[in-house]
């Protein structure tokens, strides 16, 4: 079956109001919708729409509380604790970064952690803002347990996103957003719907052996850090995951480890509690509290300028900057419209029924 | 030839004593020696005194400056920009992790950065003084470019290190300290010593094909970002490069790119400069900003337990925590004493001859 294609805006106007009917304000809605379909806008179509009903579910067994008072547990100068009340990551993300480039604006940077969230969509979105005012953004989460440590065969740690985005004037702004394992989920989502095996390193089975079935995790395998081998340095991608649960969970009071909840509101929670919900950590910078703005403009473009004509691996083929794939499928959505897998359709239609709101 | 052992006080007096010997001040020649002993107190041996007469050569011709008058070019509540003048980076970095140190105990973190600089050791050496005061630190140098990016066949990064450095309330600190690329530059000298093949997925000919020789890079050759492959992610190690050279050399006011200058002394200076020197990056960050401090001492000592007694790969080997090996390493040295490869205990001969300093 073919895509579906819907323009932004109507997509827009549906998640929004379906928020509103979930119980939420005006405002928490207008940045759950932002998020959401910012991940549609870059191509990264496992966490736009796709994941609404999730959140749904979430909300409705009570996890994710669609009126949270969230509220300052610790502050100093340049940082500040937030509990979320249980609010969904694309609302408590937003307001902690807003948070940040006050922080930032007074400070020079400014760090703002979240403990009792839920999960907050793909990491840039929440740095939309703060590029856009010409600031850098930090952004971690943590996230359920799929990913065994190096030397190790339990689920210990989520795909823990790390996003790092700087500003550049032109617009071509520089974003660096990869989860810490070798494969994102939605990586092996694909696969899974094609019945194609995936690359080695990716994932391995309940003993430990390398796999290439991309429905192992639903045979309790597990996914491996970026580096995905001993000789090619998986240790690191489990310390750089190591460092986002850390950062999201030990500093900021939300669980960590295997106790973080899972996504699937099905899914059975962890036994035992070692924080609250789910952590983030954010960090904003001002870059003008370190150079002239111009100063710093000039070394921007001047570095995506010499990276983008270094010599490529295939004639013709530039290097790509990170975040250019994605500025690319944003131009065309915004432009054409977003393609919608026909199982994500259906999805819609279906909550466009139950909550009588027309898709 | 067999290792020669030497204790860490025989070491440390004979470097303070060359430091002082090539002009630094008593302050300099301490910091300077603490911090390039620390890498052979951690057996990371390539980058201790094996590199001395490196930095003395650099002394030599002019590129180091034995008495900086480092300054502040820009500052904030919680930031600031040096001019390091020239210093070198074990010296340098440490003043601006001081500096950072300060700013995170009035605002909750600190965050200083570094240009006109030079190489600074280990990424970890800047962040034990914040370790051993409560602190967490992150550390992030560039450096001279033999990493292509993903997709180019071009060196264009260095290996730009990265440490991220918990502190544990029991000494066993979490400190995640990696080259990202996929392999550090002292594994290829490891294994050309050893006239050992590496493993596919380290370095590539001038091509871009796919090599196993150890000394690839004499001949032009190029290191592989973290991931290595396509498949794998290489384009996830290459972002989390690209973001230490911009928070290094873009913000700072450091040279980036390919425009950073080479440790040898005698290697060619890149015919253009963007910027001053080499540039770090460091952060410092007061846990009890966020949380209590028990609370935060009780969160990461469970983290620690939890991923310890975590099912492990090989039965009764468990799951190493980034940063034990090193701190087994520093136990066993200090204790021992500090093994050095004959060729380097030549190299350490002929300086003692020449300054005069009996070693």
């Amino acid at each position: 079956m073919e895509d579906v294609v819907f323009k932004f805006y109507e997509l827009r106007n549906f998640v929004h109001q379906v928020w509103i009917k979930s119980g939420f304000s005006e405002d928490d809605a207008a940045l759950a919708t932002n998020n959401l379909l910012e991940a549609d806008l870059r191509g990264i179509d496992s966490h736009g729409v796709a994941r609404l009903q999730g959140y749904l579910n979430l909300i409705q067994v009570g996890r994710i509380n669609p009126t949270p008072n969230i509220t300052i547990e610790a502050e100093a100068l340049a940082t500040a604790t937030l509990d979320a009340d249980a609010a969904v990551g694309l609302v408590s993300g937003s307001i902690a970064t807003d948070m940040a480039i006050e922080k930032a604006k007074k400070c020079g940077i400014g760090m703002v952690v979240v403990n009792h969230s839920n999960h907050f969509g793909i990491a840039y979105s929440h740095l939309k803002k703060a590029l856009s005012q010409g600031f850098i953004g930090i952004s971690f989460t943590n996230a359920s347990a799929f990913v065994a440590p190096a030397g190790g065969i339990e689920r210990m740690l989520g795909t823990n996103p790390m996003c790092y985005a700087f500003p550049s004037p032109d617009g071509r702004h520089v974003v660096v957003d990869l989860a810490t394992s070798a494969a994102a989920n939605g990586k092996l989502e694909i696969a899974e719907r094609k019945g194609k095996p995936i690359p080695k390193g990716w994932v391995m089975d309940t003993d430990g052996n390398s796999s290439t079935d991309p429905s192992i995790l639903k045979k309790g395998g597990m996914m491996l850090p970026l580096g995905s081998f001993e000789e090619l340095g998986v240790h690191k991608g489990f310390g750089l995951s190591a460092v986002v649960d850390l950062f999201s969970g030990v500093l900021s009071g939300a669980n960590f480890g295997p106790w973080v909840p899972p996504f699937p509101a099905f899914a059975p929670m962890p036994s035992e509690t070692v924080g609250k919900g789910i952590g983030h950590c954010f960090w904003i910078i001002n870059p003008e509290a370190f150079r002239t703005r111009s100063s710093y403009d000039q070394a921007i473009l001047t570095w995506i300028h010499r990276f983008k004509s270094s010599i490529p691996a295939v004639e013709n083929i530039p290097v790509i900057i990170p975040g250019e794939p994605e500025m690319a499928y944003f131009s065309e959505r915004m432009e054409k419209g977003i393609p919608l897998n026909p199982i994500v359709v259906d999805q819609l239609k279906k909550i466009s029924e139950k909550l009588e709101i027309p898709l």
